[in-house]
């Protein structure tokens, strides 16, 4: 059957479980993964109607619907003219629909028309509904994300033997944009170089500090191959460590080796941060590790599982997501090790293989 | 005074007049239209409150706040951690407030979350106050988008004198991207390349098809320059023009210049549109003209005020809009022109000024 078949009937099956009438996705990745479908953010809506029997539709603006291809069958198109009101047409289509999933990322101004058009249903978040059909990549999926990584993997060798002294952390982030969209992905979705104390804030955006011998430097950057993410977090070291940061170092490689040593089927999320959390905080540096331990990833850069404390969620095989522990010393430096890990029966795969000892440049 | 202070009275004001209790505003341009930050787009929530009276406070993620510049105080930045309930501290900002406002782009996972918090508010969308306060466009707005008006213009001139035929739309299409980013533009937005038939298709997605002599191509694209928008739109004609194409793009000429020269303080957005969609159809040309004549810009590329049938908003000195007819004859060709204009104290102002006969190109 159609991959999109298959997964359309997954939904269903998830939206009976959950006691969903009608599912309703929009822009973001939620629709492309059920439809093949990308959805414009724009004003004018675009919207899936999947109820639980019977056939899904997707109600687009009459300018998008020639770029809409309809893989067997599995929806019906309807286009939308500019004078028409396609709330009521998706209000329509949701029948006798009471509750509705709506998914995560649709435009609060058209959940709201919904809620008018239609006050007697009961409007809910999609989230847990399409993480239990996104969580578990198929092989396919695994692939894609196996060859975006090896994209980065790849630019983060090259970067070892770029100069970094004397260079802005922007030219130093244009260059990782430039040698990642060369070697094959589609877009960049975020370049992260912090540099020195800027290295200890941990979303830091690149700007007109000049790099210099003694600086530790965070290069976290990641994209877009063939719709699914890549993230990768390396450390670069200009000329010799500063101070303090070697030992840190050591604590840090080895709660994220530890880690993902700890990922594999029946463990839940939560254990896997305290894994490292653990590790750093009887090393003296807990309250420098000021974030969750990691993300899913897949068609997001940042979907579920969450792998952060008190999440019970249970690992199963096919599970994908990113084991980045960090430690910030404010004022002085930061430090992350970041890699893209899965879920396999036996235990666990690294997506990311580059080495993760610092490199020394000058 | 701070030119984000005035903007925040000013939003005050709106909110007394229109009974709104206090403001959300979460991702896309009405947050940095008032703050100058841009969220992230992220599953970490960030919200700026503002309420009628007292503080406005903007709850970010903890590892994006050091990412915020507060312009003159004019709000308080509440950090939260990776383990907090941001929803809760929100609805606490949110005090005794019953009608809230909530920014159009805002993730509805986050609306649904604020409502179940606090289900004796009343939500509704911000669109009406946010328009309000963005579809009139100061002097040093005006300004960046005749800035970005004007690298268009010269991208298109450069490309009159670029070979069309023989080429993929893809390939032309990234030639678009290069010129535009080169020439000063940050980001790219879109970048429609419609040849020959697929021209009929108004949002056509550059694809394989090679270009060839006696094609029409419709060159439509657009992106950001220090924070405001873009978007052209020419013809090009490969040698030849198709049959039945000339006398059409007379009509279309003569329709979008006077839909222009209409534009000025007191009228209604519908007006303008009917101006050219009247000469469109006397002409006979009325049922290819498929879309509204335009839409509002400025940070974003479509905003309010939307040039379309029925849109009794009138035109104020200061509002800036895209005027764009199009005839689309299905597997034949397509055809549109269009200009961004001001509206002034006296008329218009056109920020596109290359020239609107079509080019031919080898």
């Amino acid at each position: 059957m159609n991959e999109y078949r298959t997964r359309l009937e997954a939904a269903r099956r998830v939206m009976d479980a959950q006691g969903v009438d009608a599912l309703c996705l929009s822009v973001g990745s939620d629709l492309p993964y059920l439809t093949g479908y990308r959805a414009m953010p724009l004003e004018r809506v675009t919207m899936l109607i999947v109820p639980r029997e019977g056939s899904a539709h997707l109600v687009v603006p009459g300018l998008e619907a020639p770029r809409v291809s309809v893989p067997d069958n599995a929806f019906e198109v309807v286009g939308w003219a500019e004078l028409d009101d396609p709330i009521a047409t998706i209000d329509g289509y949701l029948g006798e629909a009471e509750t509705v999933a709506i998914g995560d990322e649709t435009w609060a101004r058209f959940v709201l028309e919904l809620q008018h058009a239609g006050p007697s249903r009961s409007y809910v978040g999609a989230s847990d509904l399409m993480a239990e059909l996104r969580m578990v990549k198929s092989p396919a999926e695994i692939d894609a994300l196996r060859r975006a990584a090896r994209t980065v993997d790849t630019v983060v060798d090259e970067m070892a033997d770029v100069r970094f002294s004397g260079r802005t952390e922007r030219s130093i982030s244009r260059e990782l944009i430039e040698r990642t969209t060369s070697l094959g992905h589609d877009t960049m979705d975020f370049w992260i170089v912090a540099s020195g104390p800027n290295g200890a804030s941990p979303h830091h955006e690149p700007g007109d500090r000049v790099i210099e011998r003694g600086d530790a430097v965070v290069v976290d950057f990641g994209g877009t191959q063939d719709g699914y993410c890549s993230d990768t977090t390396r450390m670069f070291v200009v000329g010799e460590a500063p101070y303090g940061f070697d030992a840190a170092y050591d604590v840090l490689r080895e709660a994220q080796a530890c880690a993902v040593d700890a990922v594999r089927p029946g463990v839940t999320a939560g254990s896997i941060d305290s894994v490292a959390r653990d590790m750093i905080t009887e090393a003296g540096y807990g309250d420098l590790f000021i974030h969750r331990l990691g993300h899913g990833i897949g068609m997001d850069t940042h979907e579920h599982p969450y792998i952060i404390e008190g999440n019970g969620q249970v690992l199963e095989a096919g599970m994908a997501f990113s084991i980045e522990p960090g430690i910030y010393s404010p004022g002085e430096w930061g430090m992350r090790i970041e890699d893209i890990v899965v879920v396999t029966p036996q235990g666990v795969e690294r997506l990311n293989t580059s080495d993760r000892a610092y490199r020394v440049v000058d």
